[in-house]
């Protein structure tokens, strides 16, 4: 009987830092980071899962810690029992009570049962030779509903309630599969937008977008008021006025100060604010949109878990939400988030970009057209253009659109050559360079 | 010019479960665990500063990890310049951009900054020759408010009004800090009531606590309500009807299992009932609440930050509240929340029990009543009497209250020969036992 025979970790490091990239006002100085998991078996095929917690470069080893505390709870376990129960493995590891103190559910240890529940999915989907996003479509409806965990938010959305809503979108998996095969999924660019570049650059970079076939383009906002005004302005001229142009304040504001800056940004038209505040702050959010309302308010790529994106939606916080692939408990409760954002009609906007973000999101956002919420035309996926060729199935973008992934798996693998040369901290890449984490 | 010369860290277990102490509905064999850091100095006294993550076991050396990942933004740093800035101190620490992406403010790398942050005040307090409670009390409004990160709080109190408030309680003082050294502080105790204890020794234990002038008991409710009944009314039988009688689910029930099973419980006139829910769920527990009014409603223990804090009072979400000295950023945020609670008229009840909870949370405690609320006599520290032998200034307990701690610092500082006996792995009280963490 095969079973999960080794939990193996890794520190890889970018030294992203040097370039600006990826700069914004909370984070000036990332260096895009992976705690990277491997779960090996001894089945035959030698088959593998992959996953990992994207962070921004110090505390990386915090995480890779992390990942290797749930190893008593994955390794000896049975290939194929996981790959058919992954609802029930998720919730055994985020059910070591012991573990669950240092949440729960939220933060470090939370982030590293989402890399190894993703890591499982990988290996399922890479079993069952599909792609994760149509791993999931293939499933019944009362497949995906055994997948959530329900609990803490059954007030929002009882189980029976969300196989109900699974049962209505199933009919129609067939046709949408074919147009996801044929038109992709759309995706927004964040690439000409952080706070590091120049005037120019920005300028250059958004209509450089335009001409990809980019149909939005975000800017990071929140550290100057002026700036951000000669930015919008300077962005909105070079898109023209059809092309949609989001802000992304990364946390900075309090919700007295968000409302005045909104108001001073509301006449470039935005698509959304995302962040605008503290991602734990529901009411904040809720203030804050009630105010600058028709002015669209999001959040989520730093939501800890399902319970506050509950909220979120219970309190009519966000227009629009971010999910993340690597921030909450992974693949099943990024189904709850969906499921819970189909019943209260909220427009998904996976969040991407980092670290192999774009590769594990896209599945999400296709699995959920096809099989929860059935809508892709009123939503897009981010995209920036940032080491995907450190993964072996990286994204296809083609004229502004996500391709649909056609190997097995998660597209979560990292090339053998990537990881040993950004091993932190004896790789190549830290040998050689003048760079101190 | 002294400096902080070094962090040292300890991962501290002791194998509680043997014995289910400390056993809930969530956590049925805890081993009370303590992520111990010291910070040293190259001061004339050798002067050194102790603080901890409590934790109940497995991932202790995950938290360990977190506290030794803030070695760079506190070894090397003056001592003078820390001592009479830890408002400063405690936002540096906040502010790594890149380690702030672990949370933000909460979980592991959260409760790592709260032990050094707290280390950091056990510091300051015992050079000014001052427990830290009198430390705080001391202080001017001006100082106080100082030492507060007023960031995603600002919209429930502003930093302009939390002086007025500190200036409004200033007065008092030194009338307070008198009757504080003549009366203590009121405790309330949960030895009765774990989950794993037996009727006869529950009924035996509560008649017990009330011999010993405890006003108030709790007890571990949440896996059956059949059992939940009984006990109550046993518990309730043998303190007669003029003693608090509070029962603590630790985060069991959706809001829709609560509601019903607090019904059940309403006959016992419950001094309040602890975390019914998620502790991630604002607006459930504001809907609890009104659902089963006027049973108190209350939650702390595990709120990871200010920002929920915040919208617990905003949403009257909560009856009263706990506050936990090593879950949140330390003294600095812990003194956010009993601003925030002060303004708000929400009474507050410290966590404590785990390992050296008491010895820390009274302080703050006594701080609040000394400087910020003014008030004692509607609230009470939780008391556990566990593992208080293995610290140095263990807290005094006479006739059912706290005495004022008299020695300098935070109480924080545990015995060598502790740190070294239950020091996991190689600790001797882990080599000999036939105990596996």
């Amino acid at each position: 009987m095969p079973v999960i025979t080794e939990l193996d970790t890794h520190d890889i490091r970018f030294p992203t830092s040097l370039e600006l990239d990826g700069s914004d006002a909370m984070n000036p100085d990332p260096d895009y980071s992976a705690s990277y998991v491997v779960l090996r078996t001894n089945d035959s095929t030698e088959l593998q899962g992959r996953g990992f917690v994207f962070t921004i470069g110090r505390g990386n080893d915090v995480q890779v810690e992390a990942i290797r505390a749930l190893r008593h709870l994955v390794v000896g376990r049975d290939v194929a029992a996981v790959c058919s129960e992954l609802g029930a493995f998720a919730r055994s590891l985020t059910d070591d009570s012991q573990l669950r103190w240092l949440g729960p559910e939220k933060g470090v240890m939370h982030m590293a049962i989402g890399a190894v529940v993703n890591a499982a999915w990988d290996m399922a989907a890479r079993r069952a030779r599909k792609p994760v996003w149509q791993f999931i479509a293939d499933m019944s409806p009362a497949e995906i509903a055994s997948m959530i965990d329900f609990r803490y938010i059954s007030d929002a959305i009882a189980p029976g309630e969300g196989l109900e809503l699974l049962q209505q979108s199933a009919g129609m998996k067939r046709e949408r599969i074919g147009v996801l095969r044929q038109k992709g999924y759309s995706a927004y660019t964040t690439s000409p937008g952080w706070l590091g570049y120049s005037d120019e650059k920005l300028a250059r970079l958004a209509k450089e977008a335009v001409s990809a076939g980019f149909g939005t383009i975000k800017l990071k906002v929140g550290l100057s008021i002026e700036d951000d005004v000669r930015r919008c302005r300077i962005a909105r001229e070079a898109i023209g006025p059809h092309v949609g142009l989001a802000v992304d304040a990364n946390q900075r504001w309090d919700v007295g100060v968000a409302i005045p800056w909104l108001e001073r940004l509301r006449p470039f038209n935005l698509a959304w604010v995302e962040e605008p505040t503290s991602p734990d702050d529901v009411l904040g959010h809720a203030t804050i949109r009630k105010a600058v309302h028709p002015v669209p308010i999001s959040t989520g790529e730093h939501t800890q878990n399902r319970v506050v994106f509950k909220q979120l939606f219970q309190a009519q916080a966000v227009d629009l939400v971010q999910i993340d692939a690597a921030r909450v408990g992974g693949v099943n409760e990024n189904l709850a988030v969906l499921l819970m954002a189909a019943k209260y009609g909220v427009r998904v906007f996976p969040h991407a970009g980092g670290v192999g973000l774009c590769e594990l999101v896209q599945h999400l956002a296709m699995a959920d057209y096809v099989a929860i919420s059935g809508k892709m035309d009123d939503r897009s996926i981010e995209f920036v253009d940032h080491l995907h060729q450190h993964f072996i199935d990286p994204v296809r973008i083609r004229h502004g659109r996500y391709l649909a992934p056609e190997l097995p798996g998660f597209s979560a693998e990292m090339r053998p050559a990537s990881i040993s040369e950004f091993q932190f901290p004896n790789g190549s890449a830290w040998r050689t360079k003048a760079v101190n984490a």
